[in-house]
């Protein structure tokens, strides 16, 4: 894949500095720029990188006006991040475009429906009765169990794991080694303080264009559904537990677990290694910063979350200030109190 | 599947207070409750959805009286959870029934000894010498190792990966990529600061009735065996270390992380995301909250630990609160202590 | 596998007090030593298991004189360990010595070049264009991408999941259900406060003798490298994100997680279940106790972390002491304060 800086100037309707001719043959970083690169600028940490960069053609921002001559092409367009995001998509879709057909051996279970111009790669699984729709990619290793469901244009890369009854949308992307749709950690005490597990009918239910990181887990519920939302994005290896429902358009970092029956509304943004009990209700625009450990309920609303047992992030920092001082603090008190004797 | 009204009312030995003649065709929660639906009531958390559902039928407690007519059929038993939770059971047995026989393509090594009646999905690979008890289920991408053992009606989701002498018992459980026998982390720090391999030549032995969940990692004794005891449960994304043993009877949630060597005893539960550091001894019956950090041992008893460093939760959250008011608590106390000046 | 004593004795240049004839069969523990075992004892700690142990030969240090007569064979070695661990090395090189040749069915693409006497298991899926050296181990289930690049003596272990373009090292191992090259979490946020994603077209480089643990994942770049050192450990379910760069001799223990574009240095050690905000940056020798949750760079040097946020351990322990008698504490001033009055 390669473009002549002329056409990318006619494709992002940008501004020229320097020669139309030059040929862009790949993406780069300013740091990492080699000649028949092309690289963005938009932020002004940036700017030692940029001044020196050896990549052929950059994407500025339209009012920027370099201080000293630069041996680069410049583009100068309304969002240069942008422009250069979409190059990324063009190479991504390139790379991705020859996964089509059917590799063997592969397995294929009875009554199954699939949409055209699918990829099931060597080794991928479908079980009996699975409903799969258009462009659907399911690569190597991949299990797809009885009676689930697949929209279009979704994407299961290599290992992912659906069990029996899933529910997936359209333009979903689950990663490597995701599991969706096991058991959840139910079980009944017994008298005697030993577990029997009760097993889960329910199933997982993922609305369209959400992603789902690799080795992350999401179990389905005892009955009825484990809901994920239209555009929530997960990354990896994180824990949604049975019955949990999350909202549209919330986005989840790494390694967050989540307890059972707890539901999180729309907008919702949970940083890294985030913990949330069970049962619990976070309202919409609830945001949490990484490592909270979130033990009751909030409200809807801009709040930001800090520590075990979490709350407003702002006061956490002001008392933790006071924590990294108390060994100090006290000393001093105390002194100050010995002498006022 | 479905029963009639009568069928349960026999089975459960309840008392009906409504139409025997209903037909049965699915479990449901109250609030999802729809015809044909039967649901349970057993807390009185779920009294409005109770009264509002649209369930055919309801399980509820022997003494239980509705205040209001209500359209469900109610069946009075002892325990309406644990009828309800036989009805999972049920609809679980009969979804699994199919998987019995052998799928292809599948690989089995020389040396093998099997059981009657058992499942190999497409894609499952048996290494040599191993020994597969009866009933057992191995679906789809497990991969067992050499000189694996496992009991009579144990199952293994897709992609589960036994390492080679790895013992499991009978009516265990493991989940989809959950990974039992890897190498631990063991190494020999080099003079210079570098690290060489330790290798494992130990084993994971999983006692009856274990449950291991999705993408948990259980990795290999040194030399001797890291031993899961009977009827613990484990959810997913667990860590345990090389040379751990944990007892009995006892429950890890989500994400908790158990460092080299330490031993756990029987009926303890884990909260999710909690950590233990390495050769530590925790007693029977000690809990943690979820996110603790336990740096010591602590000695068999019913004590609940919080924090990290961990100690006693009631006084873990007592000093929390103050934590919490710590910048106000200063605040009040230099301007009582500058007034009284 | 089966040694005489005198075999050892001559091979590690041992003095010996005991019978040279004795056939040692296995290596065990004190605890656990048997009749034809061999242990080690090197640590005070294990003083009671060294004299009661009924293993038949034990390597002890150079200096050590038994206390009381004891039935063992005692080895005196310069370091104990490193001669067991020598032992447990050539059991291991035996126990995979068989994984040669290849498997069927397995999958293999267009344009591979592979080097002698490697293992390519069952199911294994090898894509086109890759780069494969001497003496690789390559198990049952393992997913290769396009493209991908694997030095010599390498092992990939039983699904293991190598995403197209990665690069590996010689001497490396990879865990089972590792996931390495997905694409990193990394979105456009749109005005409604929806979700663009941003492909990797990046990838993940990784140098000569690098480990990385069961079920962890490792991102790919942006555009650009995600790079791991050479000699890095990693253990079991770490999450390192996109375009992360971690130096050489660097150990990361389980369920630590490192946020997108941090920078960690030579020999760091990261304790269990930290977590790492993204964009910092770790100079070498920092270390991390277990839990830590750093949100700033630290400079190289050896200091070691603890607490959320993180700062110097020995100094969070002072504090964390004082919290812990927090509620004491201000009750005992508010007696003081008001008994003064």
């Amino acid at each position: 894949m390669q473009w002549t800086i002329s056409e990318l100037v006619e494709r992002f309707d940008a501004s020229l500095l320097g020669s139309a001719n030059t040929v862009i043959t790949h993406l780069c970083t300013l740091e990492e720029g080699k000649p028949g690169g092309i690289g963005f600028f938009s932020n002004s940490k940036y700017v030692t990188a940029f001044y020196q960069t050896n990549a052929s053609a950059v994407f500025v921002p339209k009012d920027f006006k370099p201080a000293t001559s630069i041996a680069a092409a410049l583009l100068s367009v309304e969002n240069p991040y942008e422009c250069f995001a979409m190059l990324i998509e063009e190479v991504h879709q390139e790379r991705m475009a020859s996964k089509r057909g059917i590799e063997f051996p592969s397995y294929i279970g009875e009554g199954v429906t699939v949409g055209e111009n699918i990829y099931r790669g060597a080794f991928s699984y479908i079980g009996d009765h699975v409903s799969i729709g258009k462009h659907v990619q399911i690569y190597s290793h991949v299990y797809v169990g009885d009676y689930v469901t697949i929209g279009d244009h979704t994407i299961l890369y290599s290992g992912a794991k659906i069990a029996p009854y899933t529910v997936i949308g359209s333009r979903c992307i689950i990663h490597s080694g995701a599991v969706i749709g096991s058991a959840g950690f139910g079980f009944i005490t017994n008298a005697a303080g030993t577990y029997k597990r009760i097993q889960a009918i329910g199933n997982v239910v993922l609305a369209d264009e959400v992603e789902i990181g690799s080795n992350t887990t999401i179990d389905a519920a005892t009955i009825d559904k484990t809901i994920i939302g239209k555009g929530t994005k997960i990354d990896n290896l994180v824990q949604v537990a049975h019955n949990v429902q999350i909202g549209k358009h919330t986005a989840i970092a790494a390694q967050v677990g989540i307890s059972g029956s707890t539901k999180i509304g729309d907008y919702c943004k949970l940083g890294g290694q985030t913990g949330i009990a069970g049962h619990l209700h976070l309202g919409d625009y609830v945001t949490a910063l990484g490592r909270a450990g979130i033990t009751r309920s909030f409200k809807k609303g801009h709040i930001t979350l800090s520590g075990t047992p979490a709350f407003e992030s702002k006061k956490f920092l002001s008392c933790y200030a006071r924590f990294k001082n108390l060994a100090q603090l006290l000393e001093k008190r105390n002194d100050r109190e010995k002498s006022s004797k």
